[in-house]
């Protein structure tokens, strides 16, 4: 591993991967160089890469490398297995991993190392192309919803179809669009997936077609969304504000929210999400004042083998996470602490979800399989 | 202004009021000496001293010191205006402040010193009384409803009367009593009223019944969770975990808590609950899982003036609190904040509210009456 300087958050130059370091955002815009399975493995586990979707590309590389530096059964197995398993709730990793080696085992001994990578590659262009596709839905969606406006939210418009209808894109009629105000939470954004994101792409697809007011969670104990969400903001130009985690129930009640949206680390079969720790408390809000929750993310992160949300296995980090915030201890030294990573909407309180392939809504198997 | 060493939270000699400043702990246990009301408005606004009783008490003496060095109806008007107004949401201080000025009026010209000083050491006893009241109901009635267990806390237990009924202290026969897991956010112990506190002191006198383990939100922005529960909690050797905010709702919803239980800085005449930011979310939480969300504190704290609760002002903070920690950076330079201080958690959510006077349960106009 070596550093250099300079973004995006994921390049491969067809042998090593190029990524940004997150946990030195937005200080400092340093890139690490990663060569082999353990090399990336480790960068996901302290989330230098992070973000579902980016997780996965980066993993599919991790074992391209590895297969590359030593092109064997073995080597692939044990790639397989370091990096399937170095984080546990985010669908995409164990998905991309196993998309990999299953290509290479196909390919057979000889040019398993070329399939690897050409997997690989398949899995990064497809997060680009869904990424895309997503955010496109899902503000086609919240701009109807919002232009609409004292239309209730929580009243389904029907079928699961994959947007169908549409909108015009802001105005009904001459007025200009009125400025809406979104939350969102942790990072979803181009930091997250290929593109522009996810959930905050989504934001930055609305953002297009009226204006958008960002209000970002810091996502405490690491705070993607003060770090990173908030840069991206600064550099996409949208207006925004940094709020913490626990202010966003009582704006979201005080009418000062217009929708919530965020990514996905997971979607069962019912539509439970699993999601960045503090989501399922937005979508309380969110349903409680009758505003949209919308998840976005790529089909590769919903895992239709699981029934509902509970059966999704909570990442628990560290404890230094919690008593520290940027290297300052917060709290009495060795205080015992409780770290879920994330935790689990159930699909009740999910107005929409996302994917490429189009919206689910009202959220229930029927319409969660149309889009997996 | 002068600065030595050692606890209690406030301790008045008679002439000068000695304050733990609390934005140093846990850390540095640092005492501040106050000699006017400028000096005690100061330690109020940056929250050297804070949590709703303590500003009461400590305004009491801010204007009572005033008047000792400046017995004239001058500077009581501008002691008691610069004290009121410090400090928006909490009823405390306007309450206190108008108290001690009202007695002085009544004094005259001469004794009104010693009657601002008489006035201020009352609401200081009373507090200590209230405290330890309050401490007994809320325990009592918790130690019955989760001894219950499989009760619906959700069903109502009938009127609003005080208590009354009550219940054995734990063991429901001859078993132990079951060990259970209590949350609470911000600080509403020893360092936020008198003796054991309110919510916090509710959690103490429970403690005193049966096995509590505490889960202690960390309190962003200024972490007073983090860095004055804990620290309380491992002085009175209560079991204890740190969270995050944001881990708070999926930890109940997940059956990790069984009650919810914190102070409150002003309650309106229907019982809407306005307290540190965050427990509208934690109440939304507690509602869905079906467990008790008390909230405790002096009946002060009740203003039974407003109708509800938004038309409770909400002071909004500086941006700084949340572009950092401990003195860390979190975000970009610069990055715009919305910092609202507390929010307002609707009555309908309240499972009980508790004074020194009893228990407001279900939460309505007449047992809210009953209990402020």
């Amino acid at each position: 591993m070596t550093a250099t300087l300079a973004p995006p958050a994921l390049r491969w130059d067809g042998e090593r991967l190029h990524v940004l370091d997150q946990t030195r955002l937005p200080a400092h815009e340093e890139v690490l160089v990663l060569e082999s399975a353990e090399d990336t493995a480790r960068a996901i586990e302290r989330l230098a890469v992070r973000g579902a979707p980016l997780i996965g590309i980066a993993a599919a590389f991790g074992l391209a490398m590895e297969v590359g530096r030593e092109p064997s059964p073995g080597a692939l197995a044990r790639g397989a297995e370091r990096l399937a398993t170095c984080r546990p709730t985010a669908r995409n990793l164990a998905w991309a991993v196993e998309r990999v080696r299953a290509a290479a085992v196909a390919a057979g001994p000889l040019p398993l190392a070329s399939a690897a990578r050409a997997a690989a590659e398949e899995i990064q262009r497809e997060d680009a192309v869904a990424s895309a596709a997503l955010a496109e839905h899902g503000a086609v969606l919240l701009n109807a919803a919002l232009t609409r406006d004292a239309a209730s939210p929580s009243a389904p418009t029907g079928s699961s179809a994959p947007t169908g209808s549409s909108a015009p894109t802001g105005s009904s009629g001459d007025a200009a669009p009125r400025p809406v105000t979104v939350l969102t939470h942790c990072n979803s954004g181009c930091l997250a997936a290929s593109g522009r994101g996810t959930g905050l792409g989504v934001i930055a697809a609305l953002a297009d077609r009226r204006p958008v007011r960002v209000l970002a969670c810091e996502a405490r104990p690491l705070l993607q969304g003060a770090r990173l969400t908030v840069w991206e903001l600064g550099r996409l130009g949208i207006d925004h504000a940094l709020v913490v985690d626990a202010a966003a129930p009582g704006l979201i009640r005080t009418g000062q929210v217009d929708a919530v949206v965020t990514g996905f680390d997971r979607v069962a079969a019912n539509g439970d999400v699993a999601n960045k720790v503090g989501t399922y408390g937005l979508a309380l809000a969110a349903s409680a004042a009758g505003i949209p929750f919308v998840a976005a993310g790529p089909s590769s992160s919903v895992d239709t083998t699981l029934a509902g949300g509970d059966a999704i296995e909570i990442e628990e980090r560290g404890a230094d996470e919690v008593r520290s915030a940027a290297g300052a201890l917060l709290t009495v030294p060795g205080t015992p602490v409780r770290n879920p990573a994330f935790d689990v909407t159930p699909a009740a309180l999910v107005w929409a979800l996302v994917t490429e392939r189009g919206v689910a809504r009202p959220v229930d198997a029927a319409s969660v399989a149309a889009v997996a």
